[in-house]
């Protein structure tokens, strides 16, 4: 089956905003087995999405539109593709009241201009939105499936995995199955060149590699009559990859995150952790800390960004930091030990370095990090050199700093 | 004028990379006064990008495409368009030479597929890549202006602004000139309420709002025949924006973000500022790190996310913990004292709440945070309910907490 996308909103057409769930859908959807040929940006504009939308369904069995479906004057891709499908808007009274209570629970005045998102086409399936107000809603007529989803990506993401993903699925009668074998502390080029000779014979299941920051994902995906049967050809390349790569290889499961692999990892060897970051400022924290559950080894961390902080609060010796510098092998490892001490964790993370634009000289370039890393009192310390912007810079040593936890954790136990 | 993108790659479709070409390409010729109100992506095919760029030069005058430019069997573009436009191809010699010294260079072979590169649409002025082998082209018909880009965004940035730009401008007499009132606690139904009267009105300037998460950004857009004058219509507007919503306005510049403005009122005050997570766990400070310049203002900050951490160290009391729970504005306020003294800050923003999935209650649902803000010493306690994913709720927290930290700066100053 095909499927094609529209994305509604004149900030495309401005390039206010990078058009991410492009990307997103399409991953998706090529997963899911559909293929894929045209994807259309047109702004909030009735006549020009009137005829995109006309085209799209003409030449595909699924079209799939984000954006315009909030409560401003703008938003009018819900009443375009109603009117190009034949369909009439009705008040929803379920949208309607989850709208009222959304509402009510954030004690925020409800304007007039709110109603029209619980607007719903005749005979349309309705998807709710958990994250936002508008709803989404899947239209079905002779010539397309029309789906109609939010364009702001929390809500888009949620509502096409929870409600697009299973009606979709219920639309092709190939199962695809498909299993991501994760890997961190491996770069994408050195990961591709152990797979050639696998990506080179694929037929089915095939294989695609992609390159995340301080990640690869190798996704295998086969299709077959059922899920069983796809499994069974997905299962001996997932294991010859893990043969290939080892403990590169931190999970092939879809919803585990790089974070959640450390915190699980943490968590059975029963052993607490605590952070010290410097130019990361909290982003390591933070990721371990949207790992659900995470209370069970995450009590307390730092973040000294100061050399005065790095003193006071972990302990890093004056004489260190005035002999080796903030950003140095030396000073990592004190910030390790003394995050460790202070928090009383059995593990400590550090992070120290240049993440620019400014702040780097001949011998201590922007992008120089020092990650340090305390497991019961063995402490291993690593220096990097990462490149691109400032967030570049301190997402790559949060992943670096995830990468040799998970490492030193692993060699402990 | 009226531009369209095409965009050619399979790897698009398949969701392999995002797109930042198209938002790249999008802003820049909006600044340059020209109109897009279609972008299409289209796989490396003959006969479905022969039929968007048939299409594409019916409506629009001028038609950039992207990608498929290089040496492999895939890359048809130029192909295509040359076809498309009823010319031929020839070796264009001065690119020949300039293949061959590229490769002669580096001393790479240079393999046969590789002079396919040199071959150029008859009467088309040729773009040099200085990033590249590919080189880019300018077809000029009656009925549109085709020119060809290359796909890598390196190659891309370089070859539109040295060769595209000088080009374009001499096309057009009308220059673009847009300002962004960005705003901070305001819901965007609120906002555009309003404004409603503004945008009912709207014809030159125009004005769009944008809902982020926490913040609504209003973009005021105007045409004129040069940037002064089109400044002259933006103005008076962003006047009476910023009039209407008065301290909601943190900034009018476009590369200044919420956590930018937080810093630079901080550092103009001569405040300093740390930072006590719970729920957000380092989140808040790794946005106001990643403001270039916050070490000036950011010297230390605390993740306690345990009971035991609050206590230890921010001390608060163990009374308060059991009486109220961490979840408390009891909570949150000695949190913001203690951060505010253990790290000799003049202000401190304390969060704490349940971001869920698990931990809530009938009493204390997911979604309710408390955040506390002391500026020198008086503490302001606010109590929000949020909606959405573990990582959604989190994030509008944070969105709250520089919001709240903002307005007590400003109330304290």
């Amino acid at each position: 089956m095909v499927v094609e996308f529209i994305f509604v909103g004149t900030e495309l057409l401005l390039g206010n905003i990078v058009n991410t769930n492009a990307a997103y859908l399409s991953e998706k959807c090529a997963g899911l087995g559909l293929s894929c040929y045209y994807q259309t940006v047109v702004g909030d504009n009735e006549s020009r999405l009137t005829g995109i939308l006309q085209t799209a369904m003409d030449r595909s069995d699924i079209v799939i539109l984000s954006g315009g479906l909030g409560p401003t004057e703008d938003d009018l891709t819900k009443e375009v593709a109603a009117k190009v499908c034949g369909k009439a808007l009705y008040m929803h009274e379920p949208s309607r009241k989850a709208l009222e209570s959304y509402f009510a629970e954030r004690g925020i005045e409800l304007t007039d201009n709110n109603w029209k998102q619980a607007m719903m086409p005749e005979g349309a399936i309705v998807l709710e939105n958990r994250n936002g107000t508008a709803p989404g809603a899947i239209i079905e007529t002779d010539r397309a499936k029309v789906i109609l989803l939010p364009g702001p990506p929390g809500e888009l993401y949620a509502m096409f995995e929870e409600s697009a993903v299973p009606y979709l699925t219920g639309l092709t009668k190939e199962v695809i199955f498909s299993q991501t074998v994760k890997l961190c502390g491996v770069g994408e080029s050195k990961a591709e060149t152990v797979v050639k000779d696998l990506i080179d014979a694929q037929t089915n299941p095939t294989l695609a590699t992609y390159a995340k920051i301080g990640e690869v994902h190798i996704r295998v995906t086969a299709k077959a009559d059922n899920e069983k049967n796809a499994g069974k050809l997905v299962a001996p390349v997932v294991k010859e990859l893990k043969h290939r790569f080892g403990k590169a290889v931190y999970t092939t499961e879809e919803d585990t995150t790089l974070e959640k692999a450390v915190v699980e990892l943490l968590a059975s060897g029963g052993l607490t952790v605590t952070c010290a970051e410097s130019c990361t400022g909290g982003l390591l924290s933070g990721r371990l800390i949207n790992v659900s559950g995470a209370s069970d080894v995450y009590k307390a961390g730092f973040v000294t960004y100061s050399d005065k902080a790095k003193h006071r609060l972990l302990g890093v010796k004056k004489s260190t930091l005035k002999k080796h510098g903030a950003v140095s092998s030396r000073t990592a490892r004190e910030m390790a030990q003394g995050a460790a001490r202070e928090a009383e964790a059995d593990a400590a993370v550090s992070v120290t370095g240049i993440a620019g634009p400014g702040g780097g000289t001949q011998e201590k370039p922007v992008g120089l990090v020092y990650i340090g890393c305390s497991v019961r009192g063995k402490v291993t310390v690593k220096k990097y050199q990462f490149s691109g912007s400032r967030s570049k810079i301190r997402e790559s040593a949060v992943a670096a700093a995830l990468t040799l936890l998970r490492k030193c954790v692993i060699e402990a136990s």
